[in-house]
């Protein structure tokens, strides 16, 4: 066991704006023996997400700041090769903040264990069944509590979370409009997924288009971009407005502080509200979303899709798809 | 009748900064007749507050915005001195929207019956039991919703709804930190008031100062200023923090427009929210407020004061003291 090499990702400095190759360092070590209480996990799929360029930097966010030198931090899909801790024997299928590594040893803290069943692909468990379902189901409808007959505006609505919460919105019964950065992602919205406008914020003023295709104005906005989009969507909101923060993806490679909305005094006006959150906190209710996500998935009325990247070393260039927006659904890299 | 004047303020220019001079016409016109259905209401005081300042912008708040030529909003209270609408009748005392005029002729839409009350003066109906009451009781219990042992930041604190809003903190059983502009403010929030501590954002670094006066992070705020202050308290915010928004005085004298907050994403490190209000929502639910309030008063549980500006021709300079912070209290214009 001992000879076996594990090849890491480690963050060798923080980036400024996006990631850079030289913001890694390519290393290997040998696997070392298991403790007491321990298990080796062989990773097999690792998800890349946009709060990976947040963890990279020197201010802790709601985790602990990767330190420099550190396996950057990555949820992750293994199978337990071997286990000294009874909560896991080998071969169980686990999902957690295994890293950017080929092999990880752990106590089992914060590892969950995946149901056994073959109809559904692992990599499901970091998308549609993982981080990614719960962030869109509990985003949008604990937090931005969209009724039936509201105008939903989605944005980064191309992304993994944001595909998803426009075909929730549409279970629900609001107007959805979706704002991506491409034509062919806005084709996608309408055609495929069934949102009933989309926006390409690369050729439209957002403001004007958001005048045009949300003519009752919105009352629920799933924020994961910021910038001048919050600033559009905010100039909108109606009376009583939702606005479920999950991220703000315009800022997160900006080497300065980025200012918050222009638009902030529409909270006052229209008596509405922004209210951040993390899929972490949602974690106890994981069950209630699975099942309705499921059977939505079975019914056909959520469709859903993942960009399987090959190879653990091609990891940092990889990342900063989800940054350009050339992504396909659901970003992960094959180990 | 027709041969009485009525003196009134009209607005002559949009403002450039705070109000100046010549933003304002001192004009007068003979009183007209009653039509059937109208009533004539001698105004006695006049109320002045932040949001005038945004009515008198070109863009339309949650009011539309006072015409160029057209008498000032703004709330006032008055004796009814002729009525041809059966739902008033002359010696009545009004509350309202009368405008910077002596007399305001109105068909009694939106015009509210003041209870006859001695022991009551009538400036209280413009502030504890008007418009700043209601604001500082619903903004702080209903948007805020603080909890025993919790920590409160009021910001404006030395205001007329900030003074309250802190009382009302103390009550509940906050720990509650006060942030206004002077030492003189900042020892009578104390030393009369109660809070338990009180920052002259004047004088010291305010991010500094919260870390030093509020230990456990901070739970609640109660948002009057924006800018600089709001970053500072998101900065330090606890899980599931509440900001509720009142107001953002420190951006409606500012000629460009002003940005939001650099730490927004401390709402969602933080899973917090803002939330904006505005009074007039809870216009169906005075008389909790009421109640509740003229109890604390008369147990001593609150204090409350009144900055009395003599003759109505003060009011346009007057109402630059809510800026430049040198008001004692809720501020009205004896007409």
């Amino acid at each position: 066991m001992t000879e076996r090499m594990n090849r890491q990702w480690r963050l060798a400095a923080r980036p400024i704006g996006t990631f850079k190759d030289s913001d890694f360092q390519w290393t290997q070590e040998p696997v070392p023996a298991l403790k007491e209480g321990e298990l080796l996990v062989h990773n097999q799929y690792l998800s890349l997400d946009p709060t990976n360029r947040g963890w990279a930097n020197e201010v802790d966010t709601y985790l602990p700041a990767v330190k420099l030198g550190d396996v950057m931090r990555g949820g992750a899909i293994g199978v337990v090769e071997e286990s000294r801790n009874p909560s896991f024997k080998a071969g169980d299928h686990v999902s957690g903040l295994l890293g950017w590594q080929e092999y990880a040893i752990t106590d089992g803290t914060g590892l969950g264990k995946l149901p056994d069943n073959p109809a559904i692909p692992l990599t499901a468990y970091l998308g549609l069944f993982g981080h990614i379902g719960l962030t869109a189901y509990y985003g949008l409808l604990d937090v931005g509590q969209p009724k039936a007959g509201e105008t939903l505006v989605v944005t980064g609505a191309a992304g993994a979370v944001g595909s998803l919460v426009g075909q929730i919105g549409k279970i629900v019964g609001c107007r959805v409009v979706g704002i991506a950065g491409s034509d062919e992602k806005c084709r996608w919205l309408t055609e495929d997924l069934g949102f009933d406008a989309a926006i390409n914020y690369k050729r439209e003023n957002v403001l004007e288009a958001l005048k045009r295709e949300c003519p009752n104005g919105i009352d629920v906005n799933f924020e994961n971009v910021g910038g001048v989009i919050l600033d559009s969507v905010l100039a909108l909101i109606n009376v009583g407005a939702r606005i479920s923060l999950c991220g703000l993806i315009s800022q997160y490679n900006a080497a300065e502080r980025v200012p918050g909305p222009y638009n902030l005094a529409m909270l006052i006006v229209r008596r509405a509200r922004i209210q951040g959150f993390l899929v972490s906190d949602y974690m106890n209710r994981a069950g209630e979303a699975m099942t309705a996500l499921g059977r939505w998935l079975m019914e056909g009325k959520i469709k859903y899709r993942v960009d399987v990247v090959e190879g653990l070393e091609q990891a940092p260039r990889a990342v900063n798809k989800l940054f350009d927006g050339s992504n396909q659904g659901k970003l992960v890299v094959k180990i």
